[in-house]
């Protein structure tokens, strides 16, 4: 089992997340911010690939006081948990990722070293190790939902939103087309890694204006051959 | 002077116009091919880049009888003049575009192959000559517009629109994004080129549903610093 999984991502209108330097690049307006803080609000874990650290060293809480009141009369912690896709265990110590504001998770390979990990683990940060280069996505996913994670936010970038999709383990994905070309062949879009063959099939949810730009929801096609089982019923990799 | 321009491109939602081996795919749906052969009945020229004739093998003609005789009923030829920025002359003589459904300019610069200019010209295909090593696009723009056309559809690809986009020749973008992720941080995007710094802004001017995908159609800021003037003021190109 697996949790919901859906992807929320600003791009510019040519399908770019940042430019050439990846530098982090204001693309959502104002409405549009308010409305990732109240995605964030209703998950149980935002997740991102270790490039987005690296590149915009993002918090991940929710920014509005009253949604974390409101999550706390419901039971939950003030912020969702953070879950950083890290195959190499790179994330800087001083990573605002792990602050104290919410727990963090970092998904690591085998080929992580295992001094910067422990390290990591005496700070009281969760680790997972799963996969042996790179993070099995698929194991990540069911023992996020082991652990009681039932909606999980995936906030970027390109490379993780690729893997999350080539597993088939998204379900919706929500772009919010900002009202600007960044251009660049070598600027980061919404889904890099190797293009599909064929490409993945999306169904439409709504499409409304917010702000300058356009905000779309589609839903993954399921039946879709990219769209393996979130289960693995045999070699269940190493988590501890 | 320059004429009215726009860019009118369908792309996967994560801004993809092919996969990594630049196949041909059909990311529009029915409704939205018909909405593009009217873009073309209403345009004086359909412009595309040499990497889209490569690949794609268009013929760039009307294929609606009904609107071809829309446009001879105006006194309008029955096709738009087709015009292909080809800076080396690359064009294969058996290219369609090339066939005698419409007009057809080919652009190039001074490094083209004069060879392969004569055996073009030989033909009955219009030539010119601006710009060096690259095709000068204002210049180009200026010479279509004393050619008498006033609207220029085009139909990409990335490199094509980040050319026009830099030298601040569009006026409007129309995007089209059909229900797929194509992905690939190697697939040619809608904008290629190096990235803007800072990005062109646009204005929304309309969004809506169409088929199973998304029209967005964006006007590029004016005052903008990429926005340049049309005209050139000095040193006219040669054309010939």
């Amino acid at each position: 089992m697996r949790p919901f999984v859906f992807i929320n991502i600003a791009s510019s209108v040519d399908g770019k997340i940042s430019d050439e330097r990846r530098r982090q690049l204001r693309i959502s307006c104002d409405e549009d911010l308010r409305r990732v803080d109240r995605l964030r609000a209703e998950s149980d874990a935002i997740m991102v690939g270790i490039g987005t650290v690296l590149a915009d060293d993002p918090k991940l809480t929710v920014k509005s006081r009253e949604l974390r009141m409101w999550r706390v009369k419901r039971g939950m912690p003030e912020n969702p948990v953070r879950v950083v896709v890290d195959s190499r265990c790179r994330v800087p110590l001083y990573a605002k990722v792990l602050n104290d504001e919410a727990e963090t998770i970092i998904a690591v390979s085998k080929l992580a070293d295992s001094k910067k990990v422990d390290a990591l683990r005496r700070r009281g940060i969760e680790i997972v190790v799963a996969g042996d280069s790179r993070v099995n996505l698929k194991a990540l996913m069911e023992y996020l939902h082991d652990r009681g994670i039932r909606k999980v936010m995936v906030e970027g970038g390109g490379t993780l939103n690729y893997g999350l999709l080539r597993e088939g383990l998204v379900d919706e994905i929500y772009v919010y087309y900002g009202n600007m070309i960044i251009g660049g062949s070598k600027s980061p879009t919404l889904v890099d890694g190797d293009s599909f063959d064929p490409p993945i099939r999306l169904e439409l949810i709504s499409v409304e204006r917010l702000g300058g730009g356009v905000l779309t929801k589609w839903r993954v096609k399921t039946g879709f051959c990219h769209r393996a089982s979130s289960r693995i019923s045999s070699s269940k990799p190493a988590l501890r």
